[in-house]
């Protein structure tokens, strides 16, 4: 490699929220999941590095395993922990996929601070068992964080507009390290919507992917298997 | 413009099928509702063709729109017939939108042939007006034609299999002029899904949208305000 990406570098160059240790042992705890054989989706961010770790670490031990990545950061991640990728069209299924999240109310997730959410629901959608790791400060009674949605470029005003009608507040999310919007590994914009308290998650989600130009967005609805969340020392796990 | 790109032959290079005098009546009798002052969404494909050029004839009388192009070939059609076009995203809402369909029962539509199905549900579902046009050819009892799903490119496996999963038989669509799949101009692929006698379009459609990695699908459902087809030498206009 001729760059100089380096994948934890950049997962902390975000400014990540949360306990570093509740993370790790909420990531452990979740890789510890991973059976020999399986086909494992890995997750983006802060928190699903320390499975990732975990899991390179397993792998060094013997664990036989192969890796479908959600994004850029993920593949790196991987690769520099030596678990094996194959490509995420290679497979019509996957054993056991872990991630973080932005926000959690029981089974239900806000994803897509990292922007990568729309490959990590496909990944999520396919695997047989979705284990979820965050930190204690991600656990909330009701969902109220803004939900990012994918956005066709040519569609975004229209869809700012249907959201307005809904009844949310989008904001189109600028970049950084670029002039204008944030760019998805897809090629699609980013609106961040503030919806309030999020009474249905499962009825704003269809409502959402309902709109013409949209790609996808960060609910994750009935889509976790399991909850691991970092608390102080331990771990408290939370199955459907 | 120093490429030889010519949008009526492109339309014509097409294995359209119908009759292209019903096809000019209903085109011609969708393009004669709109209004002084309208912003009209402009479809794609043989039977937008008529309308596209009434409404350049139109223009040429006297009468000011502007036009919101749903593709490439409808943008250079816009620009040979002289309609002033604008930006899709300078909108929040169009006036009127006027479009062929694959096939139609009722109010319900299926669309995508020429690939431009997820722009033009975006131009649709922002229109106070939706009016469709059709040679009779088109209509039908029930909606049974294969539904054309855009897919990110790296979700196609997974997609493929959740598809068939619904009962849906789907086909990856291939390019003439080039290697592999069709490119849409959003720069994902189609899967045509053969889903039989679709007996609730509203339901499907849903489902459709639901999962993750599809862009946007043919079921155009409950959006049409009028449908005009060409029977014969005259016009039968349906009204909601």
């Amino acid at each position: 490699m001729r760059y100089t990406y380096d994948p934890i570098r950049d997962v902390f160059s975000k400014s990540v929220s949360g306990s570093e240790k509740e993370k790790r042992l909420a990531g452990e705890s979740a890789a510890s999941r991973v059976l020999e054989g399986d086909i494992v989706g890995l997750g983006t961010g802060s928190t699903a590095l320390y499975a990732i770790q975990a899991l390179g670490e397993a792998v060094k031990q013997g664990l036989e395993i192969r890796g479908v990545s959600t994004s850029f950061q993920s593949s790196q991640l991987a690769e520099k922990v030596g678990i094996p990728l194959i490509r995420l069209s290679e497979v019509d299924r996957i054993d056991i996929a872990i991630d973080g999240a932005d926000q959690v109310a029981g089974f239900d997730l806000v994803k897509g601070e990292g922007a990568a959410h729309t490959r990590e629901k496909i990944v999520a959608s396919a695997a047989d068992k979705f284990i979820v790791a965050v930190d204690s400060t991600k656990v909330s009674d009701i969902l109220n964080k803004t939900v990012p949605i994918e956005v066709l470029f040519s569609a975004r005003t229209i869809v700012t507009s249907r959201i307005k009608d809904m009844g949310g507040n989008p904001e189109l999310r600028f970049s950084v390290r670029k002039d204008g919007p944030v760019s998805t590994e897809n090629g699609n914009i980013l609106l961040d919507c503030d919806f309030g308290d999020i009474e249905s998650p499962l009825l704003l989600s269809k409502e959402i992917s309902d709109i013409p130009g949209v790609v996808d967005h960060g609910l994750f609805v009935n889509m976790a298997s399991e909850i691991h969340i970092g608390r102080g020392s331990g771990v408290e796990i939370q199955k459907e």
